[in-house]
């Protein structure tokens, strides 16, 4: 019984081929490749039009030096051997540090207005083309270089290049679930990237790697640790390695946060209480920030999740989410900094819909904050769920600015094994309407503060980057840290053009590849989705690992069930959170509630969420629900199936190593599909009673199989010990 | 205060400068560098003298096949693209394969009776040269290949070449200290090389990189699990995972072993017991086992670490080791595998020095275990300390094969941080004479078989590699992995040419840097000892993540302590191991313990290991011990500072990358035995109460500073929780 030798045997000689190879396309480079351009009159064009760099050697801060030297690094490698143009020429700078640049603008009457707004045009005169890449800031010019480079790798034309963009939010902000263990939790991207250890006398030639595969998508800031914390983060010895890192991203504008345990007091300051309201405790966490400062002067702040899954916080005193983020919040505004206070709270003694609890919680307190505290939420009410309708609260603050919370790591959409594309689940949530002021008022202009006027506005993402040599494990799930930082800087950008956009600068320009590609990535996220949780369906996954199913997991606390969730029985399944029910939808304003009431009215995406309903419902199809249902899993698995094709196809068309990966990992995610639909299917078969649609395949074991079935070891789950 | 800034801002441009290099020396590539050839005679040499490679197409399998590959690729890279003779010839292959090598054996009338056994020639004749490369087996052409390329790789004449050698040793292993949730205990080197959660589906092209330089220097197994076992890996999700690896390794005739849990029947089974005589249990193992075997045929067997440090064992069911071992040996026997039984075991509850607890308990089983089982035991009797004397079993069970353990991951001489090259460590032990048949019986030809004829010789080494893009962290650990392999085949290699040759393959050929980084690696070992545990000291390092200093430590279990090992008081230090102390020097051959029972006798590398003397005892230098302790203390913080001058004028004649790190450990390295040297002494000095002699820098802070610093963290140790 050795039915992986084959497989493996022809794994190893795929490997072998690999390894003969002369260029190395592991991953590492990102979408930072720059590899030299092969298309004839593109490099040719380029080549007359782009000239010698001239940067003004006056005034070169950090910040314009890599500039320079990443614009160096990218034409060399993207224009290869090529005769540049001695007529033309490339200006790079600001117009308070370039003289000729400002005598341009001037001429041109372009002022900016906007913090980090770069601008980056051509100007063709009788063959000779100037190209200014300029900006209201250093900051900005290197992020103008970055859109160039990315213009010059799509191979979009000089003729007519005008990129002239500026954030329209503020805080563009990763979370590393990292621990000082360097496990991060939730990943399978390998160790954290932060080798504490060698800190701060060794810096990592990656870390600036990281920095330049941030600032090239906008990223402005880092939180290095876990939210569930640890206040060792906070002792000198690991504030002098926080700093070392700190001055690392500086040049990149990249500012770093820490996660503050609220109990650090306690723990590293050896004080009896963490009372936020203690004078005793107060001083503590001053102090402690002043000395952050001295370290780190333009430290960004802390990211806090208090009272939640068991992580201290200022309840523990009678106090309030407010006192808690307040105290923080006070210690950190005379240096600049700000707190961002996760709304992740829930707590199964509250007799409340779990869906219900944050809104509950948070909207007592609005007016409530500091003008730098800020409550980070995430994008649905529950956690990441592959689909989530958005978070209640969004619009309900008024007077409080809140982050939006995404996970780039796919902690339920498959780790490091499933591809996702995640823009268009991101997209959804921004585009979806609050209502909050009428129409229109839409996630995205809550939280960019053009609902609100709010300050402080933020992004912030779940990183999905670890030491493994291409970051995040999959190939393509690096696509997701590339478009969080896309959305952030412009939410107003598609889904399709992020994609179009990291492909190409990934892997290559070739249609076939980009459109190959780009119809698998724009699927995927709705495939996972019906494969695993689809009609609203949610929080179905195994007990603790979270990968792979559990429908029937019912043990120990009710809202880490998943019966809680799906609430099937024999009439039929979904969570009644309307009037009938627990009314969570009653949470929404008054337009969302009339359009999501009914079951019938509802997007079908949702229904599950909102609406228990009958076996027999009738669908939009025309299907009854249980048919949907079983369809919508098997037409998961088919899609996979399809995808395994196609990529099947770019063999040969893109590099071997990374083809290689992504096609082993299509073939265990095709598994991983089929065996979501046939537990969940089997499982909410006891229920329904029903026959399967002819047109599926059926379960190929009966539910004990897969009830009994264990999954060791998945990496990121927090229980993992030694 | 903020002192670090200036010094992150340099590492800062350092690391730009290095990001900015087009050739990438990040240690990925280990000593398998194949960089082209710069010295023009040598090249030239080269590329009339090897000609075209003649590998005859009939049964080439894997192995084959991958020699072939090695030597394309090694002959690419050096010769570059020079034109190499149309006349010359390179055959490769076995003479049962290849005709043309049959034929010019025969003539020579060369045969081969080892295993293994690689034979690498050049023949001329009028300006064409026949190389052969040969051996008793496809893996002995392998290794072959792995001949030749360093021969090329350090310049060596084609003229006159003639490379034969066959393994001193039969089985030459790697144990990785792996847990399956991809930590490494007691390492610095990032996460566990086996992404298990990816197997079976990826083979990560690393693995083959792996298995290239195991194969390189004639390692032929691995130990894919932690010594502190758990019994997961036994399951078929595991197992199925374990054979891809397997199937990975074999083409590079590497077998795979793992750690068996002793109490695996219990966790993974549900049996009540794990009693080895129990017929229940028995029949588990031999099905457990007859099912790995289906997966892996060629699978090495077990290594078990029972009744030792918590880790469960036959004892608890009143068995002994030999019954534990003989239960899994006969499991195994049928299929070809082995059992490595550790002899590291000790138990506070025995009231006997630690020292003398294997010897007791293993000599006593000496004739027990069979033929299939044997013993692994550490260099020396306490636990890989910077200096242990050779371990009193060795020599001492005459009907027993031991294999030798050392660790080659630098748990006790610095982790990752300080450069230690171990040859010298290791050659010490080997060239130990344990005068078990007389004079001569060194540990070397114990470990050989020579000295009693033992079968299934092993040499066991504790890895050091993790996912780390450098494998090792620190650039020169990688050395260590390379002196193992060398050692294991050939125990008669000088340390002087494992590190010329390493550093050559590793960096280059240029005098100076050989002779620079040589003279550096062959003092370190030495020096580390000097400045953390010398003349004999052992077991003073910090409680729990043994990195830096702890003399000081006396809290719970006493042979846990640091004054347990040291013993100082106001007459002296040392502990007393002869004949008026705890006699554990008698467990050695009559003529060693002749040697070293006297304090005035013994090589005073070991002096405090034996004896425990006055602070006034006088030296083979005139000074008093205390005096030389402390010269000695200051003499390896003084080498350090010496080894970054010396590494600093390397600067230009390696790569930035490397350098600069070797460098930026350096400076860590030199304060940590400032460190070292400063809490011992200044610890000592409250028992010995004489003064400092005037050439050494007194410890700069008071003792209390010492006691009381924590450090947070230390990466691989087993507390390391999430």
């Amino acid at each position: 019984m050795k039915p992986l030798s084959l497989k493996a045997l022809s794994a190893l000689f795929i490997s072998l081929a690999i390894n003969s190879l002369v260029s190395a396309e592991d991953g590492y480079r990102l979408w930072l490749r720059y590899e030299s351009i092969q298309k004839q009159e593109i490099l040719d064009s380029y080549l007359s039009n782009i000239g010698t760099v001239d940067i003004a050697q006056k005034d070169l801060n950090p910040t314009l030096r890599v500039a320079a030297d990443e614009l160096q690094k990218g034409l060399s490698g993207l224009l290869g051997s090529g005769e540049r143009s001695n007529k033309s020429r490339l200006l790079i700078g600001t117009a308070s540090q370039n003289p000729k640049i400002a005598k341009i603008l001037e001429k041109q009457n372009t002022n900016f207005d906007q913090k980090d707004e770069y601008l980056v045009f051509a100007d063709s005169k009788s063959k000779q083309t100037t190209i200014v890449i300029t900006g209201s800031s250093d900051q900005a010019v290197l992020y103008g270089v970055f859109a160039f480079l990315r213009h010059l790798q799509t191979h979009q034309p000089i003729e007519g290049l005008s990129l002239r963009s500026a954030p329209r939010v503020e805080n563009r902000i990763l979370n590393h679930w990292d621990n000082l263990t360097r496990t991060i939790e939730r990943s399978m991207s390998g160790a954290s990237l932060w080798n504490w250890f060698d800190l701060p006398y060794y810096i990592e030639p990656y870390y600036i790697d990281y920095a330049r595969a941030c600032a090239s998508v906008g990223i402005n800031g880092t939180v290095l640790t876990n939210v569930n914390a640890n206040s060792t983060v906070l002792h000198p010895q690991f504030i002098e390695k926080v700093a070392a890192l700190a001055d690392t991203f500086r040049p990149y504008g990249i500012r770093v946060y820490l996660t503050a345990r609220f109990s650090a007091p306690i723990e590293l300051g050896g004080l009896d209480s963490a009372d936020p309201l203690d004078p005793v405790v107060i001083k503590w966490w001053n102090d402690k920030v002043a000395e952050i400062y001295e370290y780190v002067p333009d430290f960004g702040g802390f990211l806090v999740k208090a009272n939640s899954e068991g992580q201290p916080g200022p309840q523990k005193y009678g106090r309030d989410h407010a006192d808690g983020a307040n105290m923080l919040a006070d210690a950190l505004a005379p240096h600049g900094g700000i707190v961002m206070w996760r709304a992740f709270v829930y707590d199964f003694e509250i007799k409340e819909d779990r869906h219900k609890q944050a809104y509950t919680e948070f909207t007592n307190l609005d007016g409530r904050f500091r003008e730098n505290a800020i409550v980070q939420t995430k994008n649905g009410a529950i956690d990441f769920m592959p689909r989530e309708p958005y978070h209640p609260l969004f619009g309900a603050t008024p007077e409080t600015t809140q982050a939006l919370e995404l996970q780039i790591t796919q902690e339920y959409l498959g780790g490091d094994v499933h591809l996702a594309y995640l823009a268009p689940m991101w997209r959804e949530v921004l585009n979806a309407d609050t209502f909050a002021q009428g129409k229109g008022s839409t996630v995205a202009k809550v939280i960019d503060g053009s609902v609100f006027s709010h300050k402080n506005t933020t992004f912030a993402g779940v990183s999905n980057a670890g030491n493994e040599r291409n970051w995040t494990g999959h190939p393509i799930a690096a696509s997701n840290w590339y478009a969080f930082g896309r959305l952030a800087w412009d939410h107003t950008l598609s889904s399709e053009q992020i994609a179009d956009e990291w492909i190409r600068m990934t892997f290559n320009n070739q249609s076939e590849v980009v459109d190959t590609i780009a119809n698998i990535m724009l699927a995927s996220h709705q495939t996972v989705v019906d494969y695993s949780m689809p009609l609203g369906l949610h929080h179905i996954m195994a007990e603790g690992h979270h990968y792979g199913p559990g429908p029937w997991f019912d043990q120990g606390r009710p809202d880490w069930t998943s019966v809680y969730y799906h609430r099937a029985d024999e009439a039929g399944i979904g969570f009644d959170r309307t009037e009938s029910g627990t009314n969570a939808l009653g949470q929404y304003f008054p337009e969302r509630v009339a359009k999501w009431s009914d079951p019938e009215q509802i997007d079908e995406r949702y229904l599950l969420w909102f609406h228990h309903v009958s076996w027999d419902f009738e669908m939009d199809s025309g299907e009854t629900l249980w048919n949907e249902l079983c369809l919508t899993y098997q037409r998961g698995v088919n899609d996979v199936a399809k995808w395994i094709q196609e990529w099947d196809g770019l063999s040969g068309k893109i590099d071997a190593q990374r083809h290689a990966r992504v096609a082993a990992m299509l073939i265990r995610q095709h598994a991983d599909a089929i065996f979501w639909k046939d537990a969940c299917l089997s499982y909410f078969q006891t229920f329904s009673k029903r026959p399967y649609p002819k047109s599926i395949t059926p379960p190929e074991n009966d539910l004990e199989h897969y009830k009994n079935f264990k999954l060791y070891h998945v990496p990121g789950h927090p229980a993992e010990q030694w």
